[in-house]
């Protein structure tokens, strides 16, 4: 099978036989894939408002109700408990398994989040002819903590993080124009140049993905980034919490044009 | 006092005073308005899921923490118990009182949702030049039950309640345009002429508010309406809902163009 042009279903099916153990940049290409946060019901209402708060760093595409294994809307007939390649289990906010499959750990009060992720509007850029660094290097995005505090909810609380990408000083109006257009996958960048500004005292060592060269006349763009949720999670050190694991996503049945918003 | 001219905040100290006891619509020009919504938290997480898949007849402008009295991010230092000029109380899907405060009825475990409401479009469409008919006439907005089905969530669930306005077809367009920019009030209409498409047997007789006139030549244009949510959460009989009485809302700090989206 051509990963690259097989439909999101067909993928899910063979992720879910074990038949594709990697990361999924770059599969399914034209749809969009997202974050997975999985909480017990009773911290469902508070992470649900947390994201309705925060929707530049949390943009829900799905969410579940307690005990339902599927991602209704974005992908009918998908079953959460197997359609990833890989996912990671919290207790107390540690990081205590990492898993092909949810078997042995899924409870019927589970509730299950779809968080859009940044390949969309990655897409989109390289689509009008704007490179994404990180893509070029071959490396992970690299992402910071800011001093930017989300809007608390419930025991939910912490610093936005950011993604960011360096561009041309020419490029950057058409990158705002482009990105605003995918608000339901972190839309617009937050913050554009001067760093400092929002915390970040040194560029060249990101607290989380890899550094990216910025070359002379370039400037930082930041993004809300989709790590932000998970890590404000991880901070209220829930009973149990499940993610994929970085770069393992769900693949969704949603075309990258289905959230362009105009 | 002014009331066209007041600030939001000065006109709920007013109403909090009973000095206000009439329909909002046309205060605090500028600013927009919401319909109330308040149920006991064991439904909140579903009417939030409700309201998250259906963004069009349900958009969130604000929701609080069980037992908050204040809508935080859409107007600080509110008191929802006695902001409103007008309130209902719903017993098991049965209005039982109207109220101008809601001390004697309200408890720990209630949830308020904050949802956008139409004003703040039609502002929109009579500053472009185009006429709002009901303002015109005078009377209520024309709302109808239409036979298309509201993604269900948990309990909630129902058709989705349109409003009609009658537009020239020369107006159509513009009206899509404008009204596309506030996906927090409704935003963009979901249909368009062809009322029995969507199961509008006779547009001379809407199912709530007032029938207005439509002249040769014109097109019906048909917006989600905030009535849906209020409609569905009825029918499920929940112990106790309180909502503002009709055209008794609540004014927001929110100003008009902050809900703009381009």
């Amino acid at each position: 099978m051509n990963f690259e042009t097989a439909h999101p279903r067909e993928i899910r099916e063979i992720i879910k036989e074990n038949g594709y153990l990697f990361p999924t940049a770059g599969i399914a290409r034209g749809y969009a894939q997202g974050n997975l946060v999985v909480l017990p019901k009773e911290l469902a209402y508070d992470f649900l408002l947390f994201a309705f708060r925060n929707p530049k760093p949390c943009p829900i595409l799905d969410v579940t109700e307690a005990g339902e294994r599927v991602f209704r809307k974005a992908a009918p007939g998908s079953d959460i408990v197997h359609d990833l390649p890989k996912y990671r289990i919290y207790k107390e906010g540690v990081m205590t398994d990492e898993v092909t499959d949810l078997e042995e750990y899924w409870r019927d009060d589970f509730v299950a989040f779809l968080l859009g992720c940044s390949f969309t509007f990655e897409s989109a850029l390289i689509e009008a002819g704007i490179g994404v660094r990180h893509i070029e290097c071959g490396c992970n995005v690299p992402m910071y903590k800011t001093n930017i505090e989300c809007e608390k909810a419930g025991i939910f609380e912490g610093p936005v993080v950011v993604s960011m990408r360096p561009l041309k000083r020419s490029e950057v109006v058409r990158a705002v124009q482009i990105t605003s257009r995918y608000p339901g996958v972190h839309g617009a960048p937050i913050h554009i140049g001067a760093p400092e500004e929002i915390g970040i005292k040194d560029i060249t060592k990101p607290d989380f993905g890899d550094a990216v060269p910025i070359a002379p006349g370039e400037v930082p763009v930041f993004w809300a980034c989709g790590v932000t949720p998970q890590a404000v999670a991880m901070e209220v050190k829930p009973e149990i919490m499940i993610t994929h694991a970085p770069g393992y996503m769900f693949v969704a049945d949603i075309k990258n044009t289905e959230l362009a918003v105009f």
